[in-house]
């Protein structure tokens, strides 16, 4: 019980930063708020409208987003995009990104050919 | 300058569970807290020890972690280990990640084919 809380925790906290990084990745082009949670979906990388769109807003005022209303259909839409502050920022959390995403694989891989050793 | 804030926040954001799933693979044999902190920097995930060293006192009072006191040494060391219950946490977050960091490679792989479109 205490473990699954735990697992919880820090499975939240991996997801939380890769979620900002893919949120960035697909508003090179204007999306609106559900279009993006399908999208995320679909990849794997599901979150709830509870948690993005309050990020989408935070992001908006950090100067990374712009956004524009859509009035011209039954339900108005508000479309996010990129800001060039937002390119630049997302450029360098690529950047990051694949490097410590290749330093995590390459412990992962090595943790897995190296079974556990009981401590004496 | 808000910029480079808000770009240090993602960052940090992003590399917090990288950081905690890198230093449980590490753990599958023990290791003390600076032999951690040497390996992660080589593996380019870089942890200040005011940061690592509470989060290995956090991870063993959650029960993931064991540890031992080595005190055939000049210095006393404290040597840690991964216990059964991290572990299975320590296996779902290698398989959350890997599925994870897919879904984020495959969005940004689709981003960089597709150039900013101005929104009109």
């Amino acid at each position: 019980m205490e473990t699954d809380e735990t697992l919880d925790g820090l499975r939240q906290e991996l997801r939380r930063g890769v979620i900002s990084v893919a949120v960035l990745s697909l508003l090179s082009k204007p999306q609106y708020g559900y279009s993006l949670v399908s999208i995320l979906e679909q990849k794997g990388l599901a979150v709830e409208p509870g948690t993005l769109y309050p990020l989408l807003r935070r992001m908006e005022k950090q100067g990374l987003l712009e956004s524009q209303w859509d009035v011209n259909q039954a339900r108005p839409r508000k479309y996010y995009l990129l800001s060039a502050a937002g390119r630049e920022t997302y450029d360098q959390l690529c950047h990051d990104w694949r490097s410590m995403a290749s330093g995590l694989d390459e412990l992962i891989g090595a943790s897995n050919d190296q079974p556990a050793k009981p401590m004496d």
